[in-house]
């Protein structure tokens, strides 16, 4: 962990600006808050980017220097730009960028297109949550109990149509009779991916303790290990950017 | 499919002999009931046998003309031989058969031996349980609705200290704030294991068609696929059952 | 199985059209063979489909009536159109059709989409082939011995940029110092997938008898499971098919 | 990474003493060659244990002050007392200690009793091999390259009788046809476990700087994350310590 981990939080930054109740529990916006609790670890570095920002929020020089990408995306998926999300998937893929899709992050067009899913769930207004630790033994539930209570948050069930979790970390139940898979894991290529359920813009999920340690626990499983892949062996055959994978439009 | 699947359904048979709901509920034993629903399978011949049974109801002859062994044992797991455990244990891992335990089995010798586990859970009182379909392109989901709801089971929650299942299939809701990975699949040497929670002696959930469909599918999902591997690769070294493998009490 | 399993085998048939090599060895197409080792089942009614046919063989009376779709293709994926893709993905994910892509499939504009990858990978020249059986619990697995030869098949390697497999049931050896994960299972939403590496134009692979079970196994494996999902159960939200799913073009 | 971690080497140590290759490659002992590249790490304090030592090598206070146990054994696996390797599994399960058993350790007494399996694999003489990195993007393969080759090892072949790895890390290709699934992660209880096969008494694998690499990784990865998990939930039942689960022997 010699040199800082560089976080963007990518956040839609609409409903916040729009008054009502996200306004209220997130006033500068949740990435804000997200920021704030990600600033007291020494080894982190995080900036905010938002859809409304030049570029969306990611021009390549913010891309290109992002070891892991949180983000939060709601009603505007659909407003993302193609090339950027294909630009998203490629780091996480060749470059071994870290991607977090937060709450309904599961429908982000980036999300779908790097694990290959529709992300589609079933959801219901706000009702308690338990939060249930499944795998103890993972990076990402270090000092989680076994279970902690959210006493309001959208509720999201299954089924939840993405891959089979590489990792399933963390599963909730909700009181009106539903469970949904919300803390799972994905390698993707060079590249870490884990998607977390918790995080209305109108529920104070944020501000959590517990929430903010599995977020900061992510980010640290997140980033890169491999940035490049080095190639010492005589027994590989074309590389790994072959122009006609290029062409291929992998 | 065309042999029969030869299947043995083993009870530790004492709760329903000694009156109370469990006698109400299954006045013939649980195993007799889970017979009579898999009995209706064309491709299915079933047998029953019980802990009091000679030989602890699975003799070689038995044992080794078993395809698919049902389990259910709750009370009386430790009197189970530890020399019987083994030969399951073989058996599964070195001939297929396949082995699903129900319910309480998830503390049973053969399950814990062959899956690798404590098997350790939370449990508490009967409520209501609602069980959900979490894998519906598997086999074991065929015909199974999103979602089906149990008037009243025994609470059994997280942390359930299990390997992570090689496929999640079902996941439980409990009345109280409790979820349980309800229905997880194996794979251990030539033999699959279905592990399935409902099932407590005093409720009748073994009436439930859903239930009943979930082990029907089970049975079938779980059948020997190859009894032996044929072994005609020039390249393979010691054999499978080298002596020192015995030695080492493998 | 009381219904037959409609299995459409795609062939971008290109090179067994130019001559050479793939043409003395896979006359009528390789997809010709295909059909034929399948058509010798009675559970399966086979048909051909072909890049160059009308609606590049897959109209929608015909991608409709399909519960497993193999597909092989080359060089030609990016003549492959998009609106087809979707099509693809959505009835596999939608509807449970089961999906075979086979040796360079793994760069087919479907596996890619609907597994979530770039499928890139190294390759090389013909050499010696060894398929390793490592799960011979796995139905697709059935009747396959421990592993078995391709005298020559195209070389290709790891790193083979794919999600972690659901289930790994075959890896290669290949004469020159590489390995594959040569035989790979996915779940994603309601269909199944089965890629398979052995395959390409130029030798006759497709005429191998372990080739020919494993991939008839794979049909049976992935034929649909649930084509629609019941639901009955009272504490579903919003439904699966929910219109701004459409909209954010899942 | 506050606390260093503390390390225990356990070895058979008999082959190294008794002349010959062994001990012309390991005049000290190859467990000492481990120590000696784990020394150089600054988060680390590792210690030795050998089978001949008092209590063979793991007194309760060095078991109880170990965070993760190397384990190398070879010939004298039955020789280990089921006593300890009892309290070697509760550890793991219970208190979350890394376990890393390295070579021949696939057959050792922990190792199959913490992972559930036979640990059975095919063998034979040494051979060149070629070590394949499947997951660049975990944490145990950073700065590994694609492949790399060890001039000679022991053949270690599939089918390897384990639970389907919860990571597949790393693969091996054999001069003589075989390949081998030689770097392998499971998650039991609070504990993570890593095989890795690279290392037989008579080459000088140890003395790799990728093996090394691998092993020094490993062990970060392997520390435990939850030495005991809070319990805060108002929903869960009897605990995870229950007498009746002591009595099940669990």
């Amino acid at each position: 962990m010699e040199s800082k981990i560089r976080v963007t939080v990518w956040n839609e930054f609409r409903h916040e600006k729009e008054g009502g109740a996200a306004q209220k529990v997130y006033p500068n916006g949740l990435h804000a808050v997200i920021k704030e609790f990600l600033d007291k670890n020494d080894d982190m570095e995080v900036r905010l980017a938002a859809l409304d920002d030049p570029d969306q929020g990611l021009p390549d020089e913010v891309l290109n220097n992002t070891d892991v990408l949180l983000w939060w995306g709601h009603c505007h998926h659909w407003e993302v730009n193609d090339e950027l999300v294909e630009k998203v998937r490629q780091r996480v893929y060749r470059e071994g960028m870290g991607f977090i899709p937060l709450h309904s992050g599961h429908h982000s067009k980036p999300f779908k297109a790097i694990v290959g899913c529709t992300g589609d769930l079933e959801w219901g207004d706000g009702v308690k949550e338990v939060v249930w630790n499944l795998n103890p033994s993972h990076p990402i539930a270090a000092g989680i109990p076994k279970a902690f209570e959210l006493p309001v948050e959208e509720l999201y069930s299954e089924p939840f149509f993405v891959p089979q979790p590489d990792q399933l970390v963390f599963g909730s139940w909700f009181e009106q009779g539903n469970i949904f898979r919300s803390g799972i894991c994905y390698f993707r290529g060079l590249g870490k991916i884990f998607y977390f359920q918790p995080g209305h813009e109108e529920f104070p999920s944020f501000y959590n303790e517990y929430v903010q340690k599995i977020i900061t626990n992510a980010v640290r499983w997140a980033k890169p290990v491999n940035r490049v892949i080095k190639d010492e062996c005589p027994y590989v055959g074309t590389g790994l950017f072959d122009k006609t994978h290029e062409e291929n439009n992998i």
